[in-house]
């Protein structure tokens, strides 16, 4: 069994690094955890938007950390217009976030319809630029929609948005089904997918009545959870890691009220080389480790790993064992990571 | 619209009321929530596994709250014995409650597999004595079974059960799907189903992050709870309440840690029969409710209304609407009731 692994400069294609104070926090996490590279959700409170408002985040986040490769996206929103679109793509931003109205975190203003964002993703196919996909519809009782099928019934309108646009570059986010694993393979290579660390570990009886394993997408069944670590497994190149670390203050995650549940997310960008690399060696894969983290993302992103980029050498713990933290802390603010307190068989030895 | 309901002498075919100074605060709950008739579950600390226990904890609880009637129940485990079915029959015992191992709140002590308890079975058949099944198989993410179909895939056991005893009288607690609901239809007159109030109002969604809505069985799709309203529709003389009202203290509820979870169960028996007939209503079956809170769960357990007990009346609020307390304390412990701080449309005006 290899003792050291070397990983080419890691990229993670969906994090959350928020504002203000807890930005300062968990920003340089993202280094921390052995990354490169951070493609930035825009769910800011207000959403990122304009062209100047991604390029003002992407500066505050260079200050906090400049070791990191920013990318940048802007919020899928009525106020965006193609004019809009070609200017960003023109200032460097790399894609365009949907999110269905009221399903996660700060997405209220999320859409409702894609037919309306038509223009806009015309715009964005012929300057190139990212639909990246948060792929579930809404719940709906009626419609017997809820949060573990709302992924699966939201899988029409990524073919359909494929079909009408297929030069279009398109990443379904997060996916956490086998459904999604299968549509994602049956588009064509303008088509990929990200996957989370987490979902390749939980399932649902993992965050039923424990919220800091709560998080949207839900992790869903262990079948699907077979799904996503099969097809690393096989080492398809447009299935890649985007973590969707997604931090919290801690009583956001550990307190309920019978009139208020707990934030959804889970946090792993501290731990997260580490962490990739003891999942996917839990279930054969360490082999494919380079290809989910970095070169597959990259390839699908046009992202060639810059020459001042160093490899990232990963060892067995020399500790005997690599603990998780149990928290990061920052003035008042803190953070707990995913698995706090637990084992990991990888620990970061350079980058 | 009435503005008073009439219901003889409700009866809350599933309880829990613990022991010690928690259930000194929760047993006169029964009476308060406007049930005569409590049956009571036996996994107590440790377990109550003979007749003396039986009858002790009856004794108990009538100290507590001489004016409800207590059906007591065994906790099915490898002590038991035919003779002490008998004996235990003999006592006035009513049921032997079988759990699965590690499903749900002490069950650690829990069935494994049924073969084990035939000639426990076969005495309780010939002595007419209930079995209470907790109709969920442990999960088991090798043969994807998981806290959403662990009742689905228990049903096949129901069956052989009652192809074997077809004499036994079989009560499948606290039913959550629609398979469930067509399982016990598709059986003969000896096997009934409870269905609790918590599972006519909650899905998925509504415990996905929000722990006080976390129990088990756990609440599930849309169209589950649609199969349990329609059964109650129905007026099918098989399913009636047993409302599983489950008390836990605050903090357990409330608060979770990375390394530990919340409890899983929901507290009703404070508000019981306004919320049932609030729930009832809300999908149009209130002309059911003194079926399905009385008269048929009374029949299939030969428990008919003894003349000392009144019907109890339910009104439209007095005060325009009836709040759910916020909680209920004695001495140290204290209680939060489901819907705490919601607003019922009836409330108890005699009993």
């Amino acid at each position: 069994m290899a003792s050291t692994i070397s990983v080419n400069s890691p990229a993670d294609f969906h994090v959350h690094l928020r504002q203000g104070s807890l930005s300062a926090l968990v920003t340089p996490h993202v280094k921390k955890g052995g990354f490169d590279l951070a493609y930035v959700m825009p769910n800011l409170k207000p959403p990122v938007t304009t062209t100047e408002q991604a390029l003002a985040y992407k500066q505050t986040l260079e200050k906090i950390d400049p070791s990191v490769e920013y990318l940048m996206t802007l919020y899928l929103s009525p106020e965006l217009t193609p004019d809009e679109i070609r200017k960003a793509k023109k200032a460097g931003v790399s894609g365009v976030k949907s999110y269905p109205r009221g399903v996660t975190t700060n997405s209220d203003g999320g859409i409702e319809s894609y037919e309306t964002y038509y223009p806009i993703f015309e715009a964005m196919q012929e300057v190139d630029m990212v639909l990246n996909l948060h792929g579930e519809i809404p719940s709906d009782a009626s419609a017997n929609t809820h949060i573990l099928n709302a992924e699966p019934k939201f899988l029409p309108h990524l073919h359909k948005l494929h079909a009408t646009f297929p030069r279009l570059r398109i990443v379904l986010e997060h996916a956490t089904t086998r459904a999604a694993v299968e549509a994602v393979k049956s588009c064509g290579p303008t088509v990929a997918c990200t996957i989370t660390a987490h979902h390749l570990a939980l399932t649902v009886d993992d965050w039923a009545g424990q919220s800091w394993n709560f998080c949207k997408p839900v992790a869903k069944y262990p079948d699907d959870r077979t799904a996503l670590r099969e097809v690393i497994l096989e080492g398809h190149p447009r299935f890649f890691l985007g973590s969707d670390s997604a931090p919290h203050l801690p009583h956001t995650k550990s307190t309920s009220t019978p009139s208020h549940g707990c934030a959804a997310g889970i946090y792993t960008s501290p731990i997260l080389l580490p962490l990739v690399a003891h999942l996917l060696e839990s279930f054969g894969a360490l082999d494919k480790l380079e290809g989910f983290v970095s070169n597959f993302g990259r390839a699908f992103y046009k992202q060639a790993t810059s020459v001042e980029h160093s490899k990232v050498v990963l060892r067995r713990p020399t500790a005997g064992k690599a603990l998780v933290d149990e928290k990061y802390t920052l003035g008042e603010d803190s953070v707990v990571p995913f698995w706090a307190g637990g084992e990991l068989g990888w620990e970061i030895a350079t980058q």
